[in-house]
């Protein structure tokens, strides 16, 4: 089955927007085997929308339109696709009362346009909307099958996941399946190579590589009329890769290097405090996105200046005029600064260059240090970076999480 | 003139990246008065690649392509123009002369593959690429105009800037200025409303309101032969809109929030320490995403825990057991003590409740303090947010800057 992605909406032409949602959908329709081979964007225009709509069902089996589903007169998704595949429009009366609901609970009054909102095609497989007001649907004719889901991506995803991706699960014999295994502190290429003999034997099961800002996510994918089968394949194949790249795979659940950190010292109950000056509160910043993560974090302080390091964490006024305040040195007082007064099992520490003026010929631009103290005494890794302000500043991130999630390795193996 | 964005690329429809370069060139065409009619995307295909540019070239004046450009022979951009547009690639020597002297930089021999980035239709009007090896090029042919720049946004952006927009805007007599008004503290509905009398009467300058999460964008834009007589109308237009939305117009250049408060700070001299709690260091860190913003910042203390607002920022036991962590006493103890602690002019606190657990009758999910301690004494504003963690966090991210910025405006104003 090959499928276009048709998004609707003014927002998106005027780029107020980029189209996130076709990268979503996309990532999950190839997960099971399904190609996409277009994506379009057209505005909230009837005519355009018609036969932006009309080639789509041309060339491609699946067509799945995303917004154009709200209340008001611009909103011309449904009108469209209903005339186009010759259906009426009818009262939904379960998502009337979802509707209505969704109102009361907010306490806000019913208008006509929301109810505009609970018609639907007739003959539809209606795909119910928990985070907002606008119903989705999935229409099938003629061996062509469209899917209109909102534009919002809070609404959209959800209800992609948990409707429209099992719908194409069920209607082919052929299970698909994928894992994605992600891997920091082994390029791209270099990865490539280390796997090459897996990947020039693949036969059933793929593999393909992914660059993200310095790290790389290796998606294999297979297919089988038994999904025992093509998952017993796949983790044939996870097995041989994992033998390949060591413990720099963190995770095979496509889950970020941080939620793997926060996951692992709320499990062990390892408790960690963090001193940060180049990075700025970010690595603080990231870890508390994880709820229920004030179990173990106990504090951070981002100690820009000198005065701050001295007076928060400790530091010897004597190492910062001797090494300076960005060395292997104060790195190291940083964190067990930061351990001390925290009273945490862990601490960790940053100070680097994050640029792009404050480099010297010693010290340039991109040079970091990242300390972890423990009850085992405290490591320390230098790193000298590349890019931008930016790029500095999320690659210490990344490795960081990645200094502590390689002792929480080795704590659990001692 | 009408355009349409077609971008190729098969990492497109793969979803590993979003097509944010067609939300860049959108916005930059609109902003010259071009309208973006389409946007679509093809992968690295031959046959679906000719019939997209096709069609393309049916309905629209003007195609801008993205990607295909790279040294592959995957990369078939300017292979599949050349041929529908009746042109031959030939030699380009200053191309090829750049591209020699990249790999010369990067110490990297040159190979035959790269040499092909220098072949180029003849007659066309060659964008020079200065990060990257592939030049991009503009071509007319019976008032139709192609032009193809590289995918890489780092390479695509300055090459649409600084060549691209300038060739449209030179082609035209008409000359089109516009400019992005920010607002914080007013909503999109509420705005509109207020703006009602001068969008209703917009003859030349057309006014449109876009919101982001937490704050509106006003575009303004203006056409007319005479640059000077456009802008003109526009300053009026910008003193109208001043006159009804007062200090909550934050910025006429489409800065941040916190790039306004950044560029404040340092001009004034003024410093600045943080307390947070629920942010989690969020404020700190978006805050030294400015480079030479320690002039001014001098720390953060991430107090996560009881302990840590006890210790590093003095405050009381008895004020936690009374009103509680999340409560104006606790946020006007945090600021005032930061503030001490750092010496800084200004010290500013936030407490609350993110998300999605530990929310109370009394003191649900969403109630937020920020405290904002000077010489002038301290204010507390309490806020009570709707949304998930994330935009919990990030809207009391924005409140804390706008927050500041008020200060920092009614003290220059003393």
């Amino acid at each position: 089955m090959d499928a276009e992605i048709l998004a609707v909406g003014t927002e998106l032409l005027m780029g107020q927007i980029a189209n996130t949602n076709a990268q979503y959908i996309s990532q999950r329709l190839n997960d099971i085997g399904i190609n996409v081979y277009y994506h379009s964007v057209v505005g909230d225009n009837p005519v355009r929308l018609k036969s932006a709509l009309e080639l789509a069902l041309k060339r491609s089996d699946v067509v799945i339109m995303t917004g154009g589903l709200g209340p008001t007169q611009d909103d011309l998704t449904k009108e469209t696709v209903s005339e186009i595949m010759g259906k009426k429009l009818v009262l939904h009366d379960e998502s009337l009362k979802r509707i209505e609901n969704y109102f009361k609970r907010l306490n806000r009054p019913l208008t006509k346009n929301n109810i505009k909102q609970a018609y639907l095609p007739e003959d539809c497989l209606v795909i119910k909307n928990d985070n907002g007001t606008a119903p989705g649907c999935i229409i099938e004719k003629e061996n062509k099958i469209v899917v209109m889901l909102p534009g919002p991506p809070s609404e959209m995803r959800p209800m992609l996941d948990d409707t429209v991706i099992p719908y194409f699960k069920s209607k082919s014999q052929e299970k698909i399946v994928s894992k994605y295994l992600r891997i920091f502190g082994i390029g791209e290429s270099l990865l490539e190579e280390k796997l090459m003999h897996l990947i020039e034997k693949q036969d059933n099961v793929t593999i393909a590589t992914y660059a993200k800002e310095g790290e790389v996510t290796i998606r294999i994918t297979n297919k089988s009329n038994d999904e025992a089968v093509a998952l017993r394949e796949l983790a044939h194949v996870e097995e041989e890769i994992a033998k390949v790249v060591g413990d720099a795979l963190y995770s095979d659940e496509d889950k970020e290097l941080y939620q793997i950190v926060g996951e692992m010292l709320i499990n062990k109950g390892i408790t960690i405090a963090f001193a940060e000056s180049c990075t700025g509160g970010l690595i603080s910043s990231v870890i508390t996105d994880i709820p229920g993560i004030s179990a173990v974090f106990d504090r951070a302080v981002v100690s820009y200046s000198n005065k701050s390091k001295v007076e928060n964490l400790g530091v010897k006024q004597e190492t910062l005029d001797k090494f300076g305040a960005v060395s292997r040195e104060t790195a190291v007082e940083m964190a067990e600064g930061i351990r001390k007064v925290a009273g945490t099992d862990l601490g960790l520490s940053v100070t680097g260059i994050a640029g792009p003026g404050g480099g010297t010929e010693f010290k340039p631009v991109g040079l970091v240090y990242i300390a972890l103290a423990s009850k085992n005494g405290t490591a320390c890794k230098e790193l000298r970076l590349a890019g931008n302000r930016r790029k500095i500043r999320n690659y210490t991130v990344l490795n960081a999480f990645d200094m502590i999630r390689r002792w929480l390795m080795n704590e659990s193996n001692n």
